[in-house]
């Protein structure tokens, strides 16, 4: 089978072993071989040599500047997304901002969703006195009484993908906030927060945007939203002037009241450099590649005794394919053994993450095949 | 003048420019030198060649190894501290697990606090509906209405040291809890949390410690208080079973539950390689030396026209010597042209910071040199 691929030169940019099929790209993406060097730079020479002075020679505002590159690929204007903090710490933040001063009954959270999400959920529905209800997204059902709706653009378990625009109306026309978690869709497709008006975003940098083992996560706050976005993570960094060190809190004008601590550093600027490979794509080709390598895998792996696949077949996925077998965990471990890289999660879902960058058809034909030598 | 150093040895391991007098170890620690060694392996062969197998050969457990590498610089038995997060982040969790459940009406903060650690503790205030009563740390008066008190080890403007011992039993007489920020006095002395009865206890690893910029902080939560540890950040990794992805939380039964978020690994190991250092020492010897360095320069300083040294003479003071001056900021900008680097905090003190690790006597004395030609 010969699929022409737009994107087969943007492998290269990767640090790869080719004797390894890696398909967990939808949990750890692959080190960009420009990683290792730029870091070595802020290292060796930014706070080798420059010391304290590397804060106002452009680590200060690597939160907003990286964020606007993140922003690029979620459909945010520059202004309105930061890197900062962990995508639970995050999705903390946007979810009490979201029901501050609410006078409405409940916190609406997708009931499948990725633990986390329903875990911090609680935790702000229990501070705020509001009610946590689980649904399945597929049937949303706001109400009056939903002050916000947490929902998970990809789903991570299956590589469900939910209609942002559907589901953020549905959420807008009962007068409820919607706050996006979209750690399993940034990088896989085209994004538009600014023109759906989704109200917040959370999500991580370390999965399809290659950021390295848990780099820091981002947070997507609009524009007019800006002004009434309090959370009470009231670290000196959202501060409007933060060495004014005074003793009140007065949040910064605009994105920046979302930042906490002091930034890290080393981290931020490691996903600063593998973010230069998006400036070489076009996420609709990103987007096509993927679609067309989770159909290869599907086609091959479909039909293999045992296997039930329960990613959807149509276009309302992600980049992975989950595919149900009893014997999920051992089969993962042993196609490890053959250099296939994939994940299990419990109890019963063998996950295969496909990542436009750097994986190849030939990957997935090569995965199949020894899936298919194991059952 | 000749001083006798124990520690000459070790300014080898750090990566320093001779040329410059760097006194700002107070804010950010220099480069020790294996770590650009140390990252570009977790780049290129953790990251790069282990991938999403990394997670479970060494990075997800790294919170706790290196937080009880930490512990062993302030005093804590195994199990107790984890590094996550910011200072910041830190301070929320552990305010908000002191408070929780309180009938008591108020948290007391030092009035002159690092502003981070105020404006959490307002915001803990406001969500929990307590009082805040700032107060000077010198003249504590806790009363049975007193939940907890937040007080500074080192004060970041003056270096003012305060008696740790004193002042936790001052706040144990009335019942109530008292939380650490150790972030100016990690690494400058020895610090007992176990032996003292610490409650809780947070601080920063980018300033003695030498982690890097803005690198992960820590939090520590002694072993008989971490079955009432609970704290709104309920992110999966604190979770007794992270990885059975179950939909409600339970936090782990030790220290991890203070986690939050997918550590930082990039981050993380930097730290982890810059603590090597600290295996070499005796944290005595370091005291010892950066009392004397303090003095050294102070007795430079202490006379020259217009300046007011407000760092305690006595041994209550941290490792760093704060003047006042009316043109400070133009007195340090000018320094550093002289390649004398400290830092300036409004409105009008000049700090400078020794590191008892790499910082001589002749540092002293050319930052003294500098500074009486500048006047």
């Amino acid at each position: 089978m010969s699929h022409t691929d737009p994107l087969a030169h943007v492998r290269d940019l990767f640090d790869l072993d080719d004797e390894v099929v890696y398909l967990d790209g939808n949990s750890l993406g692959a080190p960009p071989r420009n990683v290792a060097e730029r870091v070595q730079d802020v290292i060796a020479n930014q706070w080798g040599r420059r010391l304290i002075r590397g804060w106002s020679e452009g680590w200060w505002t690597a939160p907003e500047r990286v964020g606007d590159r993140v922003g690029r690929l979620v459909g945010a204007a520059p202004g309105q997304v930061v890197v900062a903090d962990s995508t639970s710490v995050n999705l903390f933040k946007a979810l009490m901002a979201a029901v501050r001063g609410t006078d409405r009954a409940e916190i609406v959270v997708d009931a499948g969703t990725f633990p986390t999400d329903g875990y911090v959920a609680r935790s702000v529905a229990e501070l705020s006195g509001l009610a946590l209800r689980p649904v399945d997204p597929e049937h949303l059902d706001p109400t009056d009484a939903t002050a916000v709706v947490l929902l998970n653009h990809v789903d991570y378990r299956t590589g469900r993908l939910l209609d942002m625009a559907e589901a953020t109306e549905r959420v807008h026309a009962v007068g409820a906030k919607v706050v996006w978690d979209l750690c399993h869709s940034v990088g896989v497709l085209p994004i538009e927060l600014d023109r759906l008006g989704v109200d917040l975003a959370v999500g991580c940098t370390y999965k399809f945007l290659n950021g390295g083992p848990g780099s820091p996560a981002f947070l997507y706050v609009p524009k007019d939203a800006q002004a009434d976005f309090h959370q009470p993570l009231t670290g000196w960094t959202g501060h409007r002037e933060p060495f004014a060190m005074s003793t009140d809190y007065t949040p910064d004008d605009g994105v920046s009241r979302a930042r906490v601590g002091t930034p890290d550093i080393i981290s931020m600027l490691a996903l600063d450099a593998a973010l230069d490979v998006w400036d070489q794509v076009d996420l609709a080709d990103v987007r096509a590649k993927g679609l067309a390598l989770t159909a290869h895998f599907r086609g091959l792996v479909e039909g293999l005794p045992g296997i039930e696949v329960i990613t959807p077949a149509d276009e309302r996925r992600g980049h992975q394919v989950s595919l149900r077998h009893p014997d999920a965990k051992a089969l993962m471990d042993r196609l490890a053994e053959r250099r296939v890289i994939g994940d299990h999660r419990p109890p019963d879902v063998l996950r295969f993450g496909f990542a436009p960058l750097y994986n190849t058809f030939e990957d997935a034909e090569r995965a199949a095949a020894a899936l298919e030598g194991l059952l």
